[in-house]
């Protein structure tokens, strides 16, 4: 609980206004901290639940998405009359759930339900010289806090990945979802209810105001973990305010760096790949290293398939003699994240020059290789120091789904606890166990 | 870099001081981020660094500390000079260093020497059914900074785990410890130079300022991980302050449950070793927990037992029906994290009310239980949500070394990147391999 304000410090005419407001900021601390204590209290129960227990759950919810679709999309054509003025229409997009969303929602959690269980697994077990014998089992974080923006979806996707790895979670989506969040998170809660376990383990924050959100990461003690899903500025806000653990995602400024010893049809297919398919992901290429020696065989070609496809090119000096409608890439461009239709393109020296570019302007999300050179790709897979390094394929596999781990939470570029994709395995950790016959310690 | 002070704020008459604080704070920032930019780059080299390169640095560290023995207790005999008077007898132990302790780093560098290398480790490996095979291989996480406080032997042991899985380190040791921390260090950039591997790999914090570790816990980006190691005011401040995420320790609130079913003399002997053995340490026993069915059987023997041994003792109403000596235990006494001979004792009604006292007032460190009851061990072992989970053991086996991970950095109370003793291991994180021929996303 936030302190009193001190009375004494303000001019005599907003006294009223801020004991108001402290008021106000106080019931929202503790509207928040009631539903930790509960998401804490659910926690526990959901440690010890059983795998059947918990699949049996997330069919429910399945089921019961399907059941309510109509309401879930009236609770949304609310938050697009609300909202969709003010947003952007990339955002509207996000926002705006038909009848296939809800289906992939139900979809997603029965695949979820058949992912296997990582609670109470033993990943190791050994005996030390005393006959102690040692264990690592794996266990669930506890109470995860997930805040992300625009899309209804994740509510769902995370409610499922956090139950089936026994976490209890607290989601808080964007203010323009308001109502389909609450839509979804009620039949999550009808299923779990139905199925006997705790109601409190999925929980939207009650509160909506931004004040709600500056409670929830104060709660150290009560939340393990703090997942924020969404834009720069969010995830920095997140990173500043929180006192509990951050699970963070940078930006994604992915390169492919194609070798003088490359396949030239190969490095097109996996160039155009990794910059077109889906240009407003995180991992879609970015910036584009051609070893000199290749470059006046396959610059011309790769770069006007890049302009047909209405690619805006950005390439250093030497790019630009191969397409000279490229515009001049300037320093920004290297390191930026464009999320777009645009790319920069520069050519280097050799594999340590491509190296050091994207140990100087990367991100540590991921990069990739194109080579026939065996040499060169155990090197490049050694010193790139990326969450996904790839050989001979694109960056737009750095995703869960597509690497066999199931679903995905998020992608983690700081190295503590994960680093890349993050499926059910990284939202548990270990304790130790050990079995003794009355050892002590000499 | 902070920004200069807004100096239309304060009044005219410190204008000039604020000038000078403010360049000497940037000053010091400077220095300390150069310190951090030199420990990126030797990162970066010791991260291709191979284990018989390490191991022969490790090797010449140890022999380095040997032959310059003399240097380092003149130094540590200049730092007890000027700081002794200030310091508790306990701190002065704990700073003061002897031959027999320079010959104990130089020993447990060579310990760290014949551990094996984490780094390059794949821990597993799969084919996808587009056949891109996925592995994940272990690295150094990069940068650390260890902050902590007296004792000059963490320096040599920190700067050995780090540099054995391929981290650059930052130490910023007590103030006190200052030149007995130089010393050391100096030993060891030595042997790095002499060994060829990055000097800066191991580095002692130049500026002595606290304005110095606020400068720190800024550089995100630079400094990976924080791992503060001393006392609840150390770690808090550190959270506080740090940008950068934190391998937090927080107290050691350990219990021991006795079961009605226990082996009374092997509960005897685990209890006295949990409780005495080494009372100042964070795996020793705060809290004793006995069943009611056995209470009068086995307090009257234990109490009397502690007693003899001058551990006071703080009991429930019911506990001190066996030893009216004993004081009533308040509130605070459950959940106290004493270091020292003083122990709290309470009745409770069986193994769930054990469970449950523990999940209300433990934290979450090391927790034993003493049973011949099978079912009983194994609920333990599953619902006690602690680091070290033991039956029929004592809790001071909660240590790198004793559980068999070879030496540790810390013991993380924390479930985010590591949860227990933290080894080597704990050290590197796991970055995607991923090698194609050619696969493009659909």
């Amino acid at each position: 609980m936030e302190p009193e304000p001190d009375l004494r410090q303000v001019p005599e005419w907003s006294v009223t206004e801020m004991k108001a407001r402290a008021a106000s900021a106080q019931e929202i601390a503790a509207s928040v901290r009631g539903q930790a204590e509960r998401a804490r209290a659910a926690a526990r129960l959901l440690a010890r639940a059983g795998s059947a227990e918990k699949n049996r759950a997330l069919e429910g919810m399945a089921k019961a998405l399907e059941a309510r679709t109509a309401d879930i999309l009236a609770a949304n054509r609310r938050d697009l009359e609300r909202h969709g003025i003010s947003l952007s229409e990339a955002a509207r997009d996000r926002l705006r759930l038909e009848d296939k969303g809800v289906r992939a929602m139900a979809a997603a959690l029965r695949e979820v339900a058949v992912l296997p269980d990582p609670v109470g697994e033993v990943t190791r077990m050994w005996r030390r010289p005393n006959g102690l014998e040692v264990g690592r089992v794996r266990i669930p974080l506890g109470v995860i806090a997930m805040i992300y923006e625009s899309r209804p979806d994740v509510t769902a996707g995370a409610a499922g990945l956090c139950l089936k790895s026994g976490n209890a979670v607290l989601l808080r989506g964007g203010s323009e979802a308001f109502e389909s969040n609450r839509a979804i998170a009620g039949c999550l809660q009808e299923a779990l209810r139905a199925s006997g376990l705790p109601e409190a383990a999925v929980q939207t924050l009650e509160r909506g105001e931004r004040e709600a959100v500056d409670a929830l990461l104060k709660l150290e003690g009560l939340v393990d973990v703090v997942i924020p899903r969404g834009g720069e500025n969010l995830i920095r806000s997140v990173l500043e305010k929180s006192r509990i653990p951050v699970l963070r995602h940078a930006k994604g400024v992915c390169h492919v760096y194609v070798d003088d010893t490359a396949d030239l049809d190969m490095a097109e297919s996996i160039c155009m790949n990794a910059k077109v398919q889906r240009p407003g992901v995180c991992n879609a290429m970015e910036t584009m290293l051609v070893d000199r020696a290749i470059a006046p065989r396959f610059l011309p070609r790769m770069l006007r398939r890049f302009a047909e496809a209405g690619v805006e090119l950005r390439g250093c000096e030497e790019t630009r003699k191969y397409l000279g409608t490229a515009k001049p890439a300037t320093e920004e461009d290297w390191g930026a994240e464009y999320l777009d239709k645009i790319l920069a393109v520069r050519v280097v020296g050799g594999l340590e020059a491509a190296i050091e570019h994207i140990a100087r302007y990367g991100s540590a999300h991921t990069e990739a290789i194109v080579t026939r050179d065996h040499a060169r790709a155990r090197r490049f897979l050694r010193e790139v120091d990326s969450s996904v390094v790839l050989v001979n394929a694109s960056t737009r596999f750095n995703d869960g789904g597509q690497l066999g781990l199931g679903a995905e939470i998020g992608i983690s570029t700081s190295k503590i606890h994960a680093f890349g994709p993050m499926g059910l395995e990284e939202l548990t950790t270990t304790k130790f166990i050990v079995y003794g016959n009355g050892q002590v310690r000499e």
